[in-house]
């Protein structure tokens, strides 16, 4: 079968290349992949500079972000032929970590985790997979195509839940959510914010195209521009750029009690100059909170299912930019102006 | 009566001057002060950086760090003449915000507190001071002189409960914890977290005096030198310096789902060039936590009174370095090498 493939640590290794089918043991229930999106983990990993391959193998199978139909699932195994679903990223080690052991693998403490299409284990992006019932999921029927969404909005379900959990330390009624960076993750959790009532402000660079639409659809307020002008001391922000000025700005403009939700990944190397003595003393008068999520569980995939089933299918559908057949990979992976979700559709 | 006083925000204005008698609309108890201990906002304070007197007045009567003997108290009350009692440090605005409302003045979310000694209130360090009921402590009757040490170690009760309360988010059991100075927050942070069953660390820049001794015979390991020399990645870290570098050390230390509690107030203008990405990156694919904390409510000070009670008396006498009579604030308010907590002891 063909798949997208990448000899990891190897820039400009990427290629669709022939592939065995999948091994049984990856798992009893056998999907033929519809769909799979593409996000900056990818990127990197095309890059060279993150990914490891299934031990004793060269090339890794890309794609995390899936959505196929169930060719064949045994009796009981709670699938059928015909359902749509997704496939869990992360697996535990066999011997699981305390945090792996009741399934929150996406806390795990010892990182010896899989994950498909980025770590140790072959990922989504064949036309075929197979996998096991405890890692799959099943979409609600009218979701269809915009179920390749779902990986993306398990991240942001975590981040919320988190969100809602840290706040819980104390009495805490949150109005205000400032989103940082209009790309899915930004976008998806500014859908999520404004599902829990929140008065949703969404920050980015650009001044045109989709995304100050997007937001405007959802009954939030785009801003552009320096964000000590937006105006607000929002009780939370969920920071989707990774850029490094960004997190410590979104620092001190939190309201008092505030969470901010590190949610996008950085490079290394940013350095900058940081006020550090002001960061700190901004966080402790105002017992401010700054934490870090990753990956998602069995649980995230299902609040961002519901999240998912309930919002309006168009404005879903807008946030999927493009889609590439698998033999254009190559455009699926490179950035254009207006790109929001990227996907390569498999049906093409 | 004599109290120390000062006129906040001018330096050297710090003096002993005689006030009127604690007025009736302090509160229906009068208490005789013993001692006051002093620390770091104390100093800020006295140099003109901090601080704003009561309404309506030039001076503030300084001390929150308070050990009383009541005087007289009326019947109902919950106190009697004879009893020790610690002083609550923070009063919330007759209009208060959600957080005040439920008493957890300590996560105040408008700013609309007073502070006795601090913001807006006289303090504690007079020779007698009246108070409300709901904002005294009794103290268990062995504790005697030693419970000076309560509004410190109300701080740290706080931050303990908050660093269990913010690791619910998911399955975590805390094995190790760092603190990093050992002063006196950083020392009872320590004692609080053997309490717990933690392994204990602190790391400090001394290598000599009373600290190495004070941490080891809580059963904890002293450290100095540089933060990655101390060979382990804690589960947690309680920064009590406010020291710009090692807020960012520390955050690069931790274990996975590991959680930084600041808890050292440190000033603003201390700009270093931090990797931010890096920070960034490591705190999302880690699932850390960094968080600031103030203050303490009630139910810390209770906390604090009980791990107080429950630790080693000839211990604790130890974080009292020093007892100086209030004629003599100035050296109270003058660090030495080996200090500790340093007490305005009002009976010398």
């Amino acid at each position: 079968m063909r798949a997208l493939t990448v000899i990891p640590g190897k820039a400009n290794s990427a290629a669709v290349v022939e592939m065995p089918e999948p091994p049984a043991s990856d798992g009893p229930i056998l999907v033929r992949t519809l769909a799979v999106g593409v996000c900056g983990t990818d990127a990197e990993i095309v890059s060279g500079q993150y990914g490891w391959p299934p031990r004793g193998e060269e090339r890794l199978i890309l794609g995390h972000e899936s959505l196929g139909e169930v060719e064949a699932a045994p009796a009981g195994s709670g699938f059928s032929a015909g359902d749509r679903v997704v496939g869990i990223v992360r697996r535990p080690d066999p011997v699981p970590c305390i945090a792996c052991g009741i399934g929150e693998w996406d806390m795990c403490r010892n990182g010896r985790y899989t994950e498909r299409g980025i770590k140790e284990r072959h990922g989504y992006a064949s036309e075929r997979f197979r996998i096991e019932p405890d890692f799959l999921v099943k979409l609600a029927p009218g979701l269809d195509a915009l179920g390749v969404l779902l990986e993306p909005a398990s991240v942001v379900a975590k981040a919320w839940e988190h969100i809602e959990r840290i706040g819980r330390r104390a009495r805490w009624e949150p109005a205000t959510v400032l989103v940082t960076g209009a790309g899915p993750i930004g976008l998806l959790a500014a859908l999520l914010g404004r599902q829990r009532g929140l008065d949703v402000h969404v920050l980015d660079r650009v001044t045109e195209g989709p995304k100050p639409q997007l937001v405007r659809n959802l009954g939030g307020t785009y801003h552009s521009g320096p964000m000590a002008g937006i105006g607000i001391h929002p009780d939370i922000v969920v920071e989707c750029t990774g850029a490094a000025s960004l997190v410590m700005d979104a620092t001190l403009q939190l309201a008092a009690d505030g969470i901010v939700c590190l949610a996008g990944v950085s490079s290394g190397g940013r350095r900058i100059s940081v006020d550090v003595g002001m960061l700190n003393r901004d966080m402790v008068l105002d017992n401010n909170v700054m934490f870090g999520t990753v990956n998602a569980n069995l649980r995230h995939y299902q609040a961002a299912a519901e999240a998912l089933a309930k919002a309006d299918q168009a404005w879903l559908g807008r946030l999927i930019s493009r889609r590439e057949p698998l033999g254009r990979w190559q455009r699926a992976l490179t950035r254009q102006p207006d790109d929001i979700k990227v996907v390569i559709d498999f049906t093409l």
